[in-house]
């Protein structure tokens, strides 16, 4: 059983310490967060101590850090958790600043540790049942892919604000699955976006709606779809075009019941809180974490962020000028 | 090009006419019905002649009769074109009376005419599709099956009392349906019926819901559910369990358009009304009366209606007394 | 925070004991198993003690205990922890002898215990959403009922011999959500058995598919399939029919991924085994057990296993008689 | 009834000729080919004489043209039929060349007859019922538009060749049905092609695969993925994302027959040949060209043939140029 602290103890914090909680492996010895309260009430619901991250760094006990505070301060708390040896957990994205990530990438390699970086959809078992097919070769080669990501409604504004805008904040999460199932590097990226949803998104410089198609090294094409709001629950849906024909993942619905009326037959609700669509996502991810502390090559880690990062920066380019990007 | 006669020229009679119209291989060139004005007006639309039915079976051109007359007279009129040396297609049922169906059949088998029993459900390609693939045996042998066949919407009372009650005049295409995929004899009849829709057609003497147990020869099981309202259209279903799995035909649907909303996703209506959801059905039925007069077996036949009708009798005793009825 | 005792540390006892373990409300304290090493291993796993059942019941920390036992034990242990004063959580079946559960039904009542009956499909999300939505009545009254329940593969044939009969062993969690849906008693019991799947299952004495038919007090019909095997995983679907329309629950899937390949669209496999197809329905039903300790009224109880035996036994004497049998 | 010349006696004017046949409507007075024993074979297979084109205009019966014939000779027979002023059914595409198209638009205008351009799908009842429903606004104004267009296999290399290329050939079909649903004019167009299916169609020149951005003047996004070669049949699908939620229209299956096996459920193979898919639109496009040459207003016409082809030329340019061209 492995200790690991807690760096953030806000929504998504809470969730991860749930998991590590509920994971015999893993034992959740430390709460870190300027918000005493807070930190206080996670520490007490598990059973762990208050701390600052020095304290927690400096347990030898403790063999894991996740950091999940807010996103300027994730590269820092990597490096510093690096620095002392433990195994780092880091909540997307990496960075705001793909520089700044850039820039930090050697010295981070250079401490030796591993670290995850947590995007999550690669634990869901629909889309990691999808890749491992599309690896495995059964529908023969994979050509171009379609990645669907609509989200139920849009964030406040305030949170658009800060938030990096649509490409890091949102699709930064379908880079990452389009270069994990692509399997190669992207070259070109082209983005189209709009605002066609809330004129406030737009007054604050964003758009809330893009179209984004990438090509890869090897030629192949990728289109992504993405929208702050679906109004009818979570749309994740991935389609894999195939030499010999198509794999695809799609939502999940609320239950199997379905109602067959005078309209015709309707099925249950799709799910439409990422907490609940992506439950056992994050407990996957938990013990993978538990994996990578136990000397497992991480499923996704710095390069990833850099990366997805890159994409972001690329598409928000392409969508400003109206021209491909190239990398 | 077969010449044939059309008696009756009810909603069924115009269906078949204007089948018979668009086939490139049979003409319409008698139409027979005691309604003078009915028999003018389809006569008109498809450049028939009027005549009495013994005028249509004089003319040697005439090669098949198409009896859609009254239930009542589909036996004699059956029998008359027989005995005129032409093919008959016989609407369904072949008669009300057990009794009286038995005793012509031999009478019938005697004149060497071939009879296609209107049974149009094996015509549908959904439905001939699933018999087609399990008499090919591709899950392995049937074991049981169930049948689901809900009417959109009951009937008028007054059309209940002379249908020969529910297992007569509904579910007797479930029964022929059956004894199609089963490939064998019923050898037992367990039904339950109840009044669940309408309590006049209670009062009327019939039930408006059923459910029917069969066992045949060799053991297997079989269900049959019947409604005569549905309130979300034709509900027509059948699976079709096997030893390596299970076959089924599914219900159509008026167009594949889906809608997703904060409801969930929904389909477009099922088809509602039996000319829709059977039109295609009807053309191949009349396709295969073209075959028949060209020298085929029919599909269906003679024995086939007094099997259907001999199940129905079983159905409709058992559901009386509470008990088993062996055949 | 209660307390708990297991009596039982075979298959469905050690679920019982790591969903206990992972529920905040409860915590296992004794393990209570002949077989000492099954005890033993168990206990140790979840920081339980091993013990004898008196000397758990002596405890009176323990304010539940679990009967997850050999089925011949449920009802003496069961009354040994309601003369304790706990509150039970009893594994389905009651007891195979109807006559013997009826005849303690009194004396485990003057107890004042609460017994929660496990029959777990009860707490499945999918059954619970269409148990609520028919209650809530959104499609009308329910008229009739369809249940198929077919298991992935049929049990060795040592186990069919102690087993009950399928209708004890199999059907019962069938008509304890009949009765559920239904909402009223049954009054009459139709069931045709079949030998068709396994000839070794007939010479032990059992059949290995039945379909039954149920008629309820005010008349509304249910048809329930049951077969040892299906070849395609669990399938176990309800359809609700209604008088405006209807209501089901379908199977689960072990992902949303599909194949669109030359033969056709194809979904993922059918969830396979009853752990996986109700590991949530489990974790649900041990939560409920912790309401029930801390006062809730049972979900299901003792008068509920009565009466599915009941339905069972009438049920195995149809099938043999081939006739109604009346309650 | 109306008579209606035919111009060409290929693959697509026999299906004309049949539907002609039969519809009460019309009558198929002249079929018009070079090729004589084409020609014949037609005419006498549905009663029509074989004729010049300037014998079929000089029959002031002849009341329409259908022109079938070679892409290269649409636009001036349909000139000759105008100028003899019969209504004219124009097969897709007008012309392969845009100015061409563009400067016979006054002429053709000034000659005061009605041109059906026959964009088939529109007359396909799953795209007129999403079309309809769209229009109604039941979700809420269309926000982005996905189109999928994947045919079953590629064509020959030859037809390739002279098929002016993926997006004047097969996406423009796409183009037709973006600005139907859309319901205004596309300002902006991005194409990324590829060649990933067939390496000797990219030695003729062309792409097997594109993806295409279109924004529209209130700056709305569609997106159109498009391949020669699906594996699965046609896959012609149509998503439309709205304020208030989806509406979406899928694809068509040989029949309702599923199979539930030991790999999951699988449905019936997707129609594979566009002559069994699109059966029903094409009689019912021919059943609007008697509407038209009744007065009715065309659905679609010749300005629909010049947008559509403006915006395969400049999707072609921007694929070529990697860039974005605005109309």
């Amino acid at each position: 059983m492995f200790d690991v602290a807690l760096v953030g103890a806000g929504r998504i914090g809470r969730i991860h310490a749930a998991n590590v909680a509920a994971n015999p492996r893993l034992r959740l010895a430390y709460v870190v967060d300027p918000m005493a309260d807070a930190a206080a009430a996670l520490a007490a619901e598990h059973g762990a101590q208050v701390s600052t991250l020095d304290q927690a760094l400096a347990d030898p006990a403790v063999r894991g850090v996740i950091v999940a505070s807010s996103t300027d301060t994730h590269l820092d708390f990597s490096m510093a958790a690096a620095r002392a040896g433990k195994a780092v957990f880091c909540e997307k994205p990496l960075d705001q600043d793909l520089a700044r990530a850039r820039a930090a990438e050697q010295d981070f390699a250079a401490l030796g540790v591993p670290m995850l970086l947590a995007f999550n959809r690669r634990f869901d078992v629909n889309f990691a049942t999808l890749q491992a097919r599309l690896a495995g070769g059964e529908m023969g080669a994979l050509e171009t892919l379609h990645i669907i990501s609509h989200d139920p409604a849009p964030p406040p504004v305030d949170y658009v604000k800060v938030s990096g805008g649509i490409f890091k904040d949102m699709v930064i999460h379908d880079f990452d699955m389009a270069r994990w199932l692509l399997g190669e590097d992207v070259t070109e990226v082209f983005a189209a976006s709009a605002v066609l949803i809330d004129p406030a998104i737009g007054a604050a410089g964003d758009a809330d709606t893009a179209k984004t198609i990438l090509r890869t090294a090897s030629g192949r094409l990728c289109v992504i779809s993405s929208s702050r709001r679906s109004g009818y629950g979570y749309d994740q849906r991935i389609e894999a075009y195939c030499a010999n024909g198509m794999l695809r993942a799609q939502n999940q619905l609320e239950s199997t019941v379905e109602r067959w009326g005078e309209g015709g037959a309707s099925a249950d609700r799709f799910q439409n809180f990422f907490l609940d669509r992506y439950a056992v996502a994050y407990a996957r991810e938990i013990a993978h974490f538990a994996d990578v502390i136990d000397g497992a090559a991480p499923l996704i880690g710095y390069r990833d962020g850099v990366a997805a990062l890159a994409l972001a920066e690329a598409a928000a380019q392409s969508a400003r000028d109206g021209a491909v990007v190239r990398l």
